[in-house]
């Protein structure tokens, strides 16, 4: 489904990958049905997680519009968090047991061809994180993972959110490159979207159980993006990595 | 040496270990010289790269002091370069000359301990870079030396150059920690002396060849320090990995 000049065009141009985190290298979903349901059997997980995902854009346009200061994604989830828990029956929580139940965000579990492919890709290309969550978060995440970034990159370091263009064109910035010579690879279109406004290549990565198995995801190529891979193994094959 | 109270309490409380890295991890100097010496072979290599290096505490001095904004290592090491070619007979480097000269500081071999020192380390604790390099500059190093970082931090992060209190209180606000558990290791006092009057555990690592065989280094040990190392597998060994 590749056009040969758009793959030869993309291998001879890029020279770091940039992945989102949230969906495209670890399963957000099913990490925190797995940990809700292990210690607090009595709660829906799966609505759990979904809801709690889903106060998260919102927490961050207050970010972006300036409503709250910078503020990390460890705080925001924490502040979500706050709002679920009468919902769902945990308000009994204490502080440590709220403090660990949010740091679930720096347990969550790499989906299984994650590492495999990024240890293939990480031959052939700098490979960096570029991810909303703190650089705390993605450094505990990845150690616990094995994920073998060569950098992580984060929003923090450019105190700004995706998709700001600040943070695409910092990853080029960073590495002293033009925007087409980084290449973001994401399971979400309206990140790659931003991506390719600013100039980097983009491949998209089929995610269709982000959000479980209630909620498949359409995971159907769109034309705009370089490269479109099932998983990340799939984006090593493309790469000739 | 080491008392056995310090040694138990630095293992209990450090989660962290945070590395400066010219002279610590990679041996500029001896790098510069081999680089010189095959490029430029009529160069006093030996003294050029101690010029190089003697320019960069005053060029990093005018950002502190606010005569020049926030300006990455790169740069910097550009600037003094540019002061150096006339005295050292290189007026004639093009630009494409001077800019792979330049990154010669991206190419700066580890020292013979530092990739299996740290890979012990990195078993037990989170290892990160804290350096004034730029984080372009720490990940293509990292990338060709093979060192194992769980995270590259840069005074880019902070925007502040050690010994900014800002640098090393950083390390410990990115992961959540307090000061205490936290213990930067470096071959330089002074960069210890800050770091320890924001609270970090210290570590002194021994470089006694860090400006070459011309001019040894006095690596005697200093009260205030918690640990003193020969190199990264005498740390691995104090610290029982």
């Amino acid at each position: 489904m590749h056009h040969m000049d758009t793959l030869h065009r993309v291998k001879a141009n890029t020279k770091v990958l940039a992945f989102d985190i949230f969906g495209t290298v670890v399963d957000w979903h099913g990490s925190i049905v797995r940990e809700v349901q292990a210690l607090y059997p009595h709660v829906d997980a799966n609505a759990f997680a979904l809801a709690w995902r889903a106060g998260y854009q919102p927490a961050m346009a207050r970010v972006r519009s300036g409503e709250l200061g910078w503020t990390r994604i460890d705080e925001l989830h924490r502040l979500v968090l706050e709002g679920l828990l009468p919902q769902f029956g945990l308000t009994h929580l204490n502080e440590t047991e709220r403090v660990h139940l949010n740091r679930v965000w720096h347990r969550l579990d790499a989906w299984p061809d994650s590492v495999a492919g990024l240890t293939r890709l990480k031959q052939r290309f700098t490979i960096c994180s570029l991810s909303n969550g703190n650089l705390g978060l993605l450094t505990n995440m990845a150690k616990r993972a094995g994920l073998p970034w060569d950098c992580v990159l984060s929003a923090e370091v450019f105190r700004a959110y995706k998709p700001d263009p600040a943070t695409y064109l910092g990853v080029a910035q960073v590495f002293d490159l033009e925007p087409h010579q980084v290449m973001l690879c994401a399971a979400h279109h309206d990140d790659l979207d931003a991506a390719r406004a600013c100039g980097l290549h983009t491949a998209y990565i089929e995610r269709p159980m982000e959000f479980g198995a209630s909620q498949i995801k359409d995971v159907s190529p769109q034309a705009g993006n370089d490269l479109h891979a099932r998983d990340l193994m799939a984006l090593a094959d493309l790469l000739g990595c």
